[in-house]
């Protein structure tokens, strides 16, 4: 069965830097119309990083919820920028560490009623201690956290990003 | 380590019917400027539901993505309504399935760099099978997938919404 809306018409609400906004006009299974507000975002890549039984995670304040969450290291592509690359540029910058690949585990979409952004999500291989080079308007603390640890934090509901759940359910 | 940003000024570019958007002034830690843009969202609640080693699933077209997806039964929060209740509505609507009760698994912030979206996971109990009864324009089909089944979708990438990869790994 196949339940596909087609789009009759495009139009921007509103145009910025990390997100745009449409209200669009689309056509339903039924043949009816149907008013569809979505957010374009570039997407992202995210990336889990494992050493002897600890997990690298990142507190940082996160606007939208008044909040410091526990994330893993993430970001936003650069326009051109190979995902996998982001993944591996984020971990140095946030981390501060370097890796010499990443394996992809996931493509997520974090709320697909209303977003088009892609997260990806990969395991970094062949680590080496670097040095944190944060952006000048970022604010974030770095942590390697045991695994035993982790896992508690997740039961007492202290890890909420998707992105990091999905990540840590899948290797805990 | 505290890295709090306070609002300085509350801008709405945007409102819509599920969301609304926001451009807002902020002050970082270091007491510098920054725009801060944000979705808001009235929240949503999800429901797993499993019987005799099967999960019910909907697939479900997402405007955004242009694509069909495979989720857990959710849906958006009624003005009002407790969590709980919407888990439970949104599982007879969508499944047909009727429970006595659902017990609250996790939280989740689904791409909280633009978003203040909660989307709350339940684990169903005491199932009996009811009647689907769908909005008049919402399309959708749910169907009973064994567990060995799910591992391999989720292996095959087939499995891409957030909410429903925590659910899904949370249990299997």
């Amino acid at each position: 069965m196949q339940f596909k809306e087609k789009t009759e018409q495009i139009n921007y609400v509103y145009k910025g830097k990390i997100i745009n906004v449409r209200k669009d006009n689309a056509i339903l299974p039924n043949g009816s119309s149907a008013i569809r507000e979505m957010v374009e975002h570039s997407g992202g890549s995210a990336v889990i990083c494992e050493k002897d039984g600890k997990i690298l995670l990142v507190k940082q304040f996160r606007y939208p919820y008044g909040e410091e969450l526990w994330e893993i290291p993430a970001g936003k592509l650069n326009v051109g920028e190979d995902p996998a690359q982001t993944a591996i540029r984020e971990l140095e910058e946030e981390g501060g560490i370097k890796a010499e690949k990443v394996v992809k585990l996931f493509d997520v979409y974090p709320t697909p009623a209303y977003t088009n952004e892609i997260i990806r999500i990969y395991r970094a291989e062949g680590l080496t201690e670097t040095k944190m080079h944060l952006d000048e308007d970022e604010f974030l603390c770095a942590k390697w956290i045991e695994k035993d640890k982790i896992k508690k934090m997740i039961s007492q509901g202290k890890i909420k990003d998707a992105k990091t759940l999905i990540a840590l359910l899948s290797v805990l």
